[in-house]
């Protein structure tokens, strides 16, 4: 399941330190699978309202998931020493509680490098998205945001199987 | 100082709770300034690396910075609703304590539309960047972060001034 | 009203025929408006189909927005020859008909060219990603689109207003 | 030869109805190639003006084929939903008639999923590109465009052929 | 004329070393534009089918022009620490000598800070864009590129007008 | 080791001249390498500038580093008719001489499709993010860029390897 030598320490950088991308030329294709999660704190009447348009429209939520897969997609671009690879599958998954949104995201690909950084952008995007989607309802009266809040950004499992 | 009308609810939805963009069109330009800052949380031996590194080369944060300004600049694609805005300055500092990297990211931009998400997506990405770039360092036997998350995210400070 | 000269011919041409982008560096600011409007034919079945999930949730329509938003955008790189232009509004509408559904997008710049480009990029790019979103639902049995088309894309209306 | 189930209904769903990738991990490799089809519709003045520029240097359908070769590798980022596929071949055809361009565009991948959407958005960026070049033509004394509307886009055939 | 103080010596990093934009909120407005010029070296041979290309078709010249200005445009996130600015005028020339192509790429901008590596990154593009579409030329016996060389790519004139 | 046939001429082009990208859906899997070397013309101070920023921190050269491997990663959107290639390594080294730094970036892929171009093209872009770094160093007192010059770019060797 040890994908990199303990002992390598810092893997993005050479013997005299430069920067580089992880050589994964003779790594193996593997199926890989990583499950990332994290929460936006609102305030509750936010969730309230977020509630009520996803019932009738879920136009925030929809929004935050394709905020949520495109940056999944594009983490070779916004992670300089990222690989790009081939993305089979994406799940998101919105939980409301009663002041925060949980956002799950499972990114699957089938190839030589993990996918953590994939699941960990779609988390941090997607929560983005819905703070953007949601600025008028929690600014306060001098216009500051004292309730919003990214956090508990985690990966929850990484997966990896020889084919 | 307050932008937006809090009577208007969810600003990127119609009445009819289509999503769409803010009409910016008669807005006055402004300068404007927003402040956001987040943590990291790693492993303290990872810390002591970073250290180690930074004074000899500074690679880690190096690659980081450069990730949270293209993010910065790269918001108004990232970000399904926001405006592409003539960012004028952004600013990256990095502090680091016994077990977690703090990095503050502050934009500057005169024109139409805030530029707090641009502040945040830059917070969030350069964190996602030095988180993978001590991937090796943070996984335990199994190949899992048990100490890594992104925490904390926040708008420490949003400004405007009439030109 | 006129921006071009039409004994220009070819705008995007120089006197030897080679492609170059229009010179706007002594054009006036003016706020300019451009509405362009289009439809995609699909199986009745299909219509009704994101009728009922319009009505519950509405998600293939926003993910045609968020597209037809993100085309606006991105105009200046998929239209070689298209100026980088700060849109200031975006409108997205859908009318469904009985085999059809037909997309208005209306694009606002304050700036020294036209934004008609960027609408018909808004109109082509939405109805592709409907199309997009019911494939399963339009192909035949041999896997083929005997009914699905995009079909008269048109700019409806452009104006300008000297500021 | 059918890809998806038809009772399937919309794949980019959920039960739940939020919009989500196709899974293709599963998925066998194929052969796959798609052909989609297109029209715009111009003054006959401007077709003569197209056709001996394009004895003379190509220019405008040259332009136009980088746009629709670039439309078509970048269509994982224009579609939401869309995966990144290895594309292998891209074939752009313009047939000129006395008012019309109509241009095919032939895509060819090796991967897990259809190649029509790449086809399409070729097409589509395609034509738009011929528009742009031809604007300064199309324009009527009042700014508009009475004759110019890109139409009749549709696949023309998928083919698959397992490995 | 001189837009930055030369004391400042590096004025992309802090007083600290660190990477930063600079920060042109307070910089004027001014008319710029700065003149690129670079030399790709060819085998004569290629030159010959260039030539006799371009009068009939003119297609490599072509899709290097596009890819000139295409790489104007994105000079913002192609260079970490360029400002996106408002480009209103890219014109390319491209000279043929008996074994080399000179492309020269003047770019043009109102707005707070220069272009010039605008113009050098039109030049660089567009000349690898040649070398692109001849490498079935370029290559001898053994794959290799003898005689291919990019060079000589310079600054030929910056200029800066207060408006 | 040769890939195209001599006698293909333009492989970019059909038989009508049309600029098209090589059909590559027959070309076996090879393990391939491309070292790209150039070099950048500056001012002895600015060098002397760079070796002690290098030894304190190495910013400038860690920027241009990050630069260079986006470039290479990109190089399937900067030139037009370059195949998305999945890239398994990208080395960079930096050579200081008295006037002049000289680039190495070695490309890595397993493909359908050589490397060569995504070399170069990180060559070009880490010379010219170095430059954009040190241009308050490079200008004379008229702003000009007398010493500053891109030059000497080539492949230094191209490799194939059946797998």
């Amino acid at each position: 399941m040890r994908e990199d030598d303990p002992a390598e320490g810092l893997t993005h950088t050479t013997e005299t330190g430069d920067v580089q991308m992880v050589d994964v030329g003779d790594k193996p294709d593997s199926k890989r699978r990583a499950v990332a999660v994290g929460e936006l704190h609102l305030e509750s009447a936010t969730i309230t309202a977020i509630r009520a348009d996803e019932v009738a429209k879920g136009d925030v939520l929809s929004t935050a998931r394709v905020g949520a897969i495109q940056a999944v997609k594009h983490t070779w671009e916004t992670i300089p020493m990222c690989h790009q690879i081939p993305i089979t599958n994406i799940d998101t998954t919105f939980e409301l509680c009663e002041d925060c949104i949980e956002l799950t995201v499972a990114v699957e690909t089938t190839g030589k490098t993990g996918c953590e950084m994939e699941a960990i952008e779609g988390v941090t995007t997607g929560l983005n998205v819905v703070w953007d989607m949601v600025k008028a309802l929690e600014k306060d009266d001098d216009g500051q945001y004292p309730a919003t809040r990214v956090t508990n950004v985690r990966i929850e499992r990484k997966e990896k199987q020889r084919m």
